[in-house]
């Protein structure tokens, strides 16, 4: 059993235990894993949430254990969750061990867990996002959730933080050609990395490419700053360590960060009852069959899907208008 | 009251009522329209299905002209549909008016479509893949999707084609970063647009830069043949038809063709599946009451959306298990 108390003083153990259950399918870890949740309700908690995305090979875990030693220096809870969509199976196999980030790892102020990311629709589970709602709540106060630059998962990730920071090599050019507009769109602060020794001055070169492109896709709709960093060195990182600060500040006294918060709650529900609704009836025996059927007569070239759609609507408006006759209270 | 027979002689009229009548969102059309598909099923006529993708300024519009005067050229029937997925409201304005394809547009051989992308997901729309079917029922040899290069559209009309081809400027180097990865996996044929004058030269370095990223990408997986054409010489443009009719050929005897045709019906069917289910489900008055309930407990934060939707699920379960308990035939 997990105490609660424990969880809410930021007992390492009791979070990884309390994760654990999350990321499990079994019914009985469910409704633990709620009754958990519903005692933690509500949270008045608030952590500043961070996205961090970048390509294999930018020197992602370098510049988030430079950004963290600040962070914990500030005397900050700091927890970190990785998730990779690339491995669904390993169950995000970017932060399987903990060799990646070796100071940070040791320093027991700091949360550092993979986050699996199957998941209907090939998102990022429930998991993660009940995840951060724990450490939120047992008390870290600032969630790093890092992703590669594939697909979807950046799109994603940037739905459940306050800020999205995008890492990007210092190549001029060519390589820019590469930054893909959905990332532009997404991004809050843009960090340069290994802006050290011969890259210094492409790196410089690089950040006002990136800001011109910017300017040119937002215009003034939003002020997105780009920073040359280096984790070798350190420069950059003190920089954009405060600017997060100021920028999560200026967020929440103006309201976006509240308002924005509840949004992406909303965006949550919607993906979540999606996944709840279509997987629970794809499996009913009744609809499971009916599927079969069909593809049957696909097969034999009597059909077409959107036919065989028609017929399943038919028969789950049967099963609810007979229902709903039986048993008017539904509707309330 | 559309005539069957005129449909399967191949009226143009015919077929531009019954697609009317597939695009409406009217029930009682809906009545009529799978009346008509049923009538029309099973269907022994075969038609070549192309997509073409390219971005804007490419000379899309110039290239299937092209290329669409070669096809009725050898006495085939030629439909266009036109997918724009940036404008679902207008219901694709890259065809809105015929003025494109002037001389394909008065030729009676040719029938010229924009068809609408709205739909759930994101996705191309029932009425794209219905309005294929009905053009191969009529007897249309060969049915051409084009689509601009926009996210999803690419991979959603390659999965509903049996050639999939995509359009490049003769732009080497630079440009060529720009070719998303995940349009060279779809591709089966390239056509390098524009080869004329000056871009002579460009053109063929960009095919060979463009064979050797495919190269690295396929390996010996998957042969894609990369072609430079000209709409205003019109060279490489029957290169291309002659490849088009090989590979089709070759696909048609091998059974890959219908293979490949009952995987993207199965596709199409999960598509549909769970777009039936989700509408209707949603739209339920127990459903929308219970996730409304939910949204306002959330705003107060005394929930999670994965909460809410496990709440949902349970009063499915409710609901289906009542009924199954009471009436036990449906599980037949």
């Amino acid at each position: 059993m997990i105490s609660i108390s424990d969880l809410k003083t930021g007992s390492r153990r009791a979070l990884a235990k309390c994760i654990t259950l999350v990321e499990s399918e079994l019914p009985q870890h469910r409704i633990e894993v709620t009754k958990i949740i519903e005692s933690l309700l509500p949270c008045d908690k608030k952590a500043l949430k961070i996205g961090i995305s970048g390509s294999p090979g930018v020197g992602k875990s370098s510049f988030i254990e430079s950004l963290g030693k600040l962070i914990v220096g500030d005397e900050k809870k700091l927890c970190i969750l990785a998730v990779d969509p690339s491995s669904p199976l390993t169950k995000g196999s970017i932060l399987g061990d903990k060799t990646r980030m070796q100071d940070l790892a040791k320093d027991n102020r700091v949360f550092i867990r993979p986050t699996p990311s199957r998941g209907f629709l090939g998102g990022i589970a429930r998991s993660t996002r009940e995840t951060t709602f724990l450490a939120e709540a047992a008390g870290y106060d600032v969630i790093i959730i890092e992703t590669v630059g594939v697909g979807q998962s950046e799109i994603e990730v940037a739905s459940m933080v306050d800020i999205f920071l995008t890492l990007h090599l210092p190549n001029s050019g060519d390589e820019l050609q590469g930054i893909k507009k959905g990332i532009l769109e997404v991004a809050d602060v843009i960090a340069i990395t290994k802006c050290d020794g011969t890259f210094n001055h492409t790196g410089n070169i690089a950040k006002k490419q990136i800001e011109t492109a910017i300017a040119l896709s937002h215009g003034h709709r939003k002020k997105v700053e780009v920073f040359c960093t280096s984790a070798i060195s350190g420069s950059g990182l003190l920089e954009i360590w405060r600017h997060l600060i100021k920028l999560y500040t200026s967020k929440e006294s103006s309201g976006e960060l509240d308002r924005v918060r509840k949004e992406q709650n909303l965006h949550w529900l919607e993906v979540e009852v999606t996944t709840t609704i279509i997987n629970y009836l794809k499996n009913l025996k009744a609809v499971r069959s009916e599927i079969e059927a069909g593809k049957k007569q696909l097969n034999l070239g009597k059909t077409l899907p959107s036919l065989i759609a028609a017929r399943l609507r038919q028969k789950l408006e049967g099963i609810f208008d007979d229902k709903i006759r039986s048993d008017a209270s539904i509707d309330g």
